[in-house]
């Protein structure tokens, strides 16, 4: 049996004779001394092997080779003063290997070096079909180890300090309202009937409150049939939780022990609480963004008021229209950020455009103090006006004003863009900063354009604001969301609990009664019985690990993902499968390949 | 906020002010003063109030109802001598209340008594339907808090004490070849293809030892697509282990040290370690089980040798076909087995007949020694070898003898059956005693008479015993069950880790190399690459938690389990689904409603 991990060995252990089981990193051979750096899921150990100190593992180790799996019985000694190597924890000692077996050879080429001491860059392609050799490789192994910590620092935490009670859900079961498209599996006993995998736990949850169970959590796998984005996984793993008798600041705090929690445990890291709020209104406002990343700062400044009679039509007519006019001031953007850069063509032009902005006015302050500005401002403003617009937006020398003007959301998306290209440009995010902020007070209900209707910017259940109530459309809701250096790591809710409000919220939504008892009417009869206040969060614990683990895909966090093609390059899923297994479903594809593909 | 759970108070908190939060579980209105049971997850605490001591609550209190939920404020009181109650946890004090708050009311009739200290036996469709309501029950809160501590007692063993990693493995992948239907996904993306959902992480947990993960575990969503029986479920959890270099006996051993952990919590049970094993061919040949209960003696005996040459056809010619005659010995079973009962139409005969037998010889030794049997064996046994039978059986006194004769596989099942039946009748099972047995050594392979050939008995990755892998066919395989009072709980296996080897299983169970390759490719192809040895084993938890709850129905032991019917009561799951669904997965029914249903 093994005696140690390999990276457990330390100079304490010197003098020991010890069993090492695990990879061939690397083999380095001097001539007449070979070495190898023996890996597992700890780390590497040097082993050494030379005809005259260790005859019995000589041959042995000159038959290895990388990647091969070997067993070694050896001792463990000192390395001479001039190996020593104080980047690797086993780096003061090596391995007078007594013994080598071979357990497993590697009959093929590897696709790509493994080696812990590799940093080559694979295509992510190669890495997914070679799954198990990419997790061999340091960082991907990291990674899930670090994922588990935080899975384990998560469960302890809310047993332990929190009372919460692990409760498993099921994952076929009937598609929940939640807007996006369901993945199906036909009923075989049931033919013609299909369950749905769930894109949340929200029912069961809420009906485990309603059981009774006070405080739920679960790590739960959750699946969305989406257009694949580049953070989003078919399936995906949510932190879930639920609690009874508790209002959202309640919520929040306890939250906010959580997650000091898994920071402290997995960076060595204090958070203060109570972490920071802002209101959805004052989010938009600064940041024109509800996740917004406040390690630095670039704020936006709203001038329409000053604007809104200017003889620069662009700004008039924006605030005429109900629309906006917003700056984001970048001290010492004058210098850094040319004109060919702002205007059309240029990448800041690019990144406005994209946001659905078709020009980007600015301002310049020189160092000298005196105003640069293009030709519709310079002839539009009066000096009171420019002069206004410098103290609001506390410019001074060196600044540079960009202007967003137009309809509220794509100015906001417009700035927040900028703001966010403009600080990794000027190097104002400190990437050892930890920045946590609670978004709260949320609008109810968002404009659903196509269909003509409002819909639940949560979802359905979310309750309004108690003392806003009485006006479900312009209600705000008891929601919020937890936002990590910019991104919505968590959101969650304050539910309602009494069917005639939920009846209220459904109406407003135009989901008919019939509509909403079809969808989840055993959640609506189960509010008859005695359902206790309750409200929850979900964090997305892919996302969590990303950021924590520092890397910039969520496929970097999890074992076997899918690709943006929602295919598993492993296993080559999804596939084609026996007609007898269809017709024993009672389904049949309708797909037609065109002519000459396979 | 809540100042403790009802069920944590005792004595010593009398003199407190608390706040405390639940339903009603009864009240009782003694005229003058009422008395509410009120309850949570913890259990129940006494709540009192009256028009004098408690006048700002009583009004409400009188408009309680059972199931209400409600908020109260109260002085935690000694109760009056006479009512005190030690059959609860809190039956030493009272709480009198001088606020309550209804903070939701019942609209309806409950469809069944949801009170503590009510048994009412309910039926399980709506037991099911009201899950809700259910779920409050003391018998089903105290099992899935019970099967949260299992949880929790397994993860913190493997990873404190055995350092074990979880790692999620996919839901939406390929199928897994163990034999079962698998629940299907259509691909939106990826029109006329399936995903199926993992009948188990086998493949992927192998994958895991080959990226050198070394130990690892998962609490596993596992989905099989089966014919129902009474404690199958279309989707069930298993704990899910693997681990590399690490023979057979050292598996058990880490096993048996995580099940005696967790006998220990939750039972507070000392289980010696090791657990007991017999192989495959000695609990057949004892017992007439691969899973036998041993708990109590019923030895099975085999007198096939005594019996070849019998003049009682049934018996030489099962010998002669290859058969068996095996006996039942049941002490004291002359009194308590009629011969009404043993004959056809009694309940033992049926017994038998349902495991094939088609008759059910004995013999009867009286109080005095004397024998009484059937006229077949009477007419045909030689005193010689009656003597033989009754000493090689160890029959006394009051002793029957049931008789097996037929197929070995037939003999087996009926004896198997009838001593299992017996002992439950006869009281020979100590319901406190527990009984861990590991059953090791079974055959690689055994006949599919259907396809005509040789079919993997756990799994094609099942190592054979290495002394015996010289010829596959008559092999034992590495492979071992856990059986806990008569139930396997558990069973894994040495998994084969050269790839020539593995061919060779394939050839064998007559899986051309082509359609390995198309059915787990990816992992004949890791083979290649430096795979270490390894095993693991894989426990269902449903059935764990519904033998340790002292339940005999999984649902009981599954917080929204599914009928046998494969429905969810509560969700109505599964449902038709809308057209258009059906028309983005590019797929469609095939069944045709029969004229005149819906």
């Amino acid at each position: 049996m093994r005696s140690y991990y390999c990276g457990q060995l330390r100079a304490s252990h010197i003098g020991e004779t010890v069993t090492l089981y695990g990879w061939v990193d690397r083999r380095r051979d001097h001539g007449y001394v070979i070495f190898v750096d023996l890996r597992d899921r700890s780390g590497t150990v040097q082993i050494v092997s030379d005809p005259e100190r260790t005859p019995g593992s000589y041959q042995h180790a000159g038959d290895l080779r990388n990647e091969y799996v070997i067993k070694i019985v050896g001792r463990v000694t000192k390395r001479p003063d001039e190996s020593l190597n104080s980047k690797i924890a086993t780096g003061e000692i090596e391995i007078y290997a007594d013994e080598i077996e071979i357990l497993n050879a590697v009959r093929k080429q590897l696709p790509f070096q493994v080696s812990m001491s590799d940093n080559e860059t694979v295509r992510e392609d190669l890495r997914l079909k070679y799954r198990y050799l990419d997790l061999r490789r340091e960082r991907m192994s990291r990674n899930l180890q670090l994922r588990h910590q935080v899975t384990k620092s998560i469960r302890r935490y809310l047993e332990d300090a929190e009372g919460f009670i692990e409760v498993e859900t099921p994952i076929l079961t009937r598609s929940t309202p939640e807007g996006a498209r369901d993945y199906l599996v036909p009923s075989r006993v049931n033919p013609g009937e299909w369950f749905a995998l769930p894109q949340s736990p929200q029912l069961f949850k809420q009906i485990l409150m309603v059981s009774g169970f006070d405080r739920y959590y679960q790590i739960a796998r959750c699946f969305r049939d989406e257009d694949l984005r580049a953070d989003r996984q078919p399936e995906f793993t949510q932190l879930d939780m639920e609690m009874s008798f508790m209002s959202q600041e309640e919520i929040i705090q306890l939250n906010e022990g959580l997650v000091s929690h898994i920071f402290k445990t997995i960076k060595g890291v204090e958070i203060p609480t109570p972490f920071p709020q802002l209101t959805y209104a004052e989010a938009m406002d600064r940041y024109g963004s509800d996740k917004p990343d406040t390690r630095y700062g670039l704020e936006l400044v709203d001038v329409s008021d000053i604007l809104k009679n200017s003889g620069f039509k662009v700004f008039a007519d924006s605030v005429a229209k109900g629309g906006i006019v917003k700056i984001l001031p970048i001290p010492g953007g004058n210098d850094a950020v040319s004109n060919v850069r702002i205007k059309p063509g240029g990448d800041l032009f690019k990144e406005a455009a994209e946001a659905g902005a078709r020009g980007l006015a600015y301002i310049r302050v020189r160092e000298d103090g005196e105003i640069d500005t293009i030709g519709a401002i310079k002839d539009n403003l009066t000096d009171e006006q420019k002069q206004e617009l410098l103290s609001r937006t506390g410019a001074k020398p060196g600044h540079l004003l960009l202007f967003g003007a137009g309809d509220t959301i794509t100015v906001n998306k417009t700035l927040d863009r900028l703001r966010q290209a403009l600080a990794r440009e000027l190097g104002l995010i400190d990437p050892d900063k930890t920045n946590l902020l609670w978004v709260t007070d949320f609008p109810m209900f968002e404009w659903n354009a196509d269909e003509k209707r409002l819909e639940a910017l949560h979802h359905p259940f979310t309750a309004p604001k108690p003392e806003e109530a009485h006006d479900l459309k312009t209600a705000h809701a008891q929601a919020y969301d937890l936002v990590f250096n910019g991104f919505e790591v968590g959101g969650g809710s304050v539910r309602i609990y009494q069917s005639d409000l939920q009846a209220k919220v459904f109406e407003t939504i135009g989901l008919s009664i019939e509509e909403a008892h079809n969808k989840f009417g055993f959640l609506l009869e189960a509010f008859e019985y005695g359902t206790p206040p309750h409200g929850g969060i979900a964090y997305g614990l892919d996302r969590w690990v990303m950021l924590l683990a520092g890397e910039e895909s969520i496929r970097d966090a999890i074992a076997f993902p899918k690709t943006q093609q929602a295919r598993c390059l492993l296993t080559n899923a999804p596939s084609s499968v026996d007609d007898k297994q269809l017709k024993e479903l009672y389904v049949t594809s309708t797909h037609k390949p065109k002519p000459g593909a396979s």
